[in-house]
């Protein structure tokens, strides 16, 4: 990743304007995710609360932030149903230039609303991949605005980096970071920024056990793509990207998978037992922590004791959250 | 109040062992609740981050604390299906005391297994009040244990106040603070500690309109009862205490009511734009600022524009909350 470097991330969290998100610890986790002889404590990064509701929008305010002016005229376009979508929304509103929103005709009103209400132009397009990229590059030529990819662009993953930093000016002598991988932006920002700060951090992906690409990726060392794409982690439902599978090695020591039912029972915990509404997502790194053995073995083996995992969103219909609360629970 | 000063409040931060729960604040709220011309800026003092998910783990921590050895060798008592029960098992099993907690047999079998969860012995009784305060008399003469009332306790009282303390220290040149009112202990240790550090604040309570003593105690200045105590914020059904209301006139500036519409309301939009599962009763204050427009001219006749809000739990089975927030999704 030498084009990407901890001087970026620096520069990154000095040039953007968002929220310093609090540290969250809860008693009842790290009773639940310790093993038998080895107490865990687990520091959660609660970028649910970042603005936006997610930690898309440092991403994407860097990369706003780091256009031209004559660039800046002309707008911004991307394709996003989710998080990236409000989160360069919004980045486009504080520089008070226009944002085109490509988003599929599937997309829940209340996720269309959030754009609309900063100001974006939507775009409907088919919800097929192929299509989703073709508009974008329609409207990209149409206007002139700058395309920002959600995870493919290191201005925006210089700008997910700056989750790490803080974390680690924020818990002193964390032994591991969690980051949930989709694309792999928030990964490999987070992976730079901790491994300069602090070199023997071990950093950790967690992944829905459904669309396991970078698992497959990083175990076989040969390039995995999902199939069918599908998991209630709909933030997380992407290959992951050409960048970050590039330093995959470099980066990642291990990666480490849950199933439906395990993010399901993490989200409801988390809501329980912490009152931070997350979105599947965000439980996946929780997931890990509480769930899975490999992990745990790890944790023990490698004497690994304090451990910064990152709720990266709270986008979720509520509704649909409680419903999914009570289909799911069972005893794991 | 000559009893209970900013001396026993900053004591009390000092003694007891409590999370600082962090500052929050949302754009979308700060517009929904500014007047026209007037921009309010809302902070939100978290305590549903509070361990044991309310602000109530202050109060019984110092109140706990302050027993001799002799005392605490006996344990605590109290009478509690709610945030105080929880708290105070947690405060006691924390100094290795007994505690003894009171229950209607009503009481919800998740808040049961919460107060049993921390060691506590659970006592059930007939859900009626003089029933209740009977069986926590007749297990104190039993066992020797220490009372510990909810809210009608000075060193309750003063544990409470240390919520403003942090909020004053987290937040400059607060205008005003807004407190969910039931018993009275946190609005009347705020005010103590919110006064005697920033003379020229506002304290407000804030209120159901469906238990209103305390609005009506104030407005008439004679001691009003609730009748029919029924209200979705269950933790602020109660008559105010003693205590509280003998410095009524000294510690509050004015009490503004709210409909259970409007607090469900406030509770959805905070849960969905803060992503915080904040319970009814917490949402009290919330739903003052956002449509009590006495409050809201209030507001502008002083030039108030920086509130703090007490977030004051999180404690609520998010299954119902979501029916509820179903169930009143209408227009106000």
């Amino acid at each position: 990743m030498s084009f990407i470097s901890i001087d970026n991330i620096i520069q990154a969290s000095e040039r953007i304007q968002v929220h310093r998100t609090p540290i969250q610890t809860c008693t009842a986790l790290n009773e639940l995710a310790s093993v038998q002889g080895a107490p865990i404590e687990l520091f959660f990064k609660c970028e649910l609360l970042q603005k936006t509701g997610s930690f898309k929008f440092r991403g994407a305010s860097n990369a706003v932030a780091l256009l031209s002016d004559q660039e800046a005229a002309n707008g911004v376009v991307t394709h996003s149903s989710g998080n990236h979508a409000q989160a360069l929304a919004l980045a486009a509103k504080n520089r008070g230039i226009p944002a085109y929103i490509v988003m599929p005709t599937t997309t829940p009103d209340i996720k269309r609303a959030a754009v609309l209400g900063f100001g974006a132009t939507v775009i409907e397009c088919q919800p097929i991949q192929s299509v989703r990229e073709e508009t974008a590059e329609k409207v990209k030529l149409e206007t002139g605005a700058t395309l920002i990819h959600p995870f493919n662009n290191p201005h925006v993953i210089a700008g997910q980096g700056t989750i790490a930093l803080e974390l680690l000016s924020q818990v002193e002598d964390l032994d591991a970071i969690l980051i949930p991988v989709g694309g792999g932006g928030m990964l490999t920002g987070c992976a730079i920024a901790a491994k300069a700060l602090k070199p023997g951090i071990k950093v950790f992906a967690a992944e829905p056990a459904a669309v396991n690409d970078t698992y497959r990726s990083f175990k076989t060392k040969q390039r995995a793509v999902n199939g069918v794409a599908k998991s209630v982690a709909d933030g997380l439902l992407t290959n992951i990207g050409d960048i970050a599978y590039a330093g995959i090695e470099e980066n990642v020591n291990d990666v480490f998978t849950v199933s439906e039912k395990e993010i399901i029972n993490a989200m409801e915990l988390v809501w329980n037992r912490m009152k931070l509404c997350i979105e599947p997502s965000a439980a996946v790194g929780v997931a890990v922590t509480l769930y899975n053995q490999d992990f745990k073995q790890v944790v023990k083996k490698e004497g690994i004791k304090r451990i910064g995992v990152v709720l990266c969103g709270g986008n979720v219909d509520l509704v649909k959250a409680t419903e999914l609360f009570q289909q799911y629970k069972k005893d794991i």
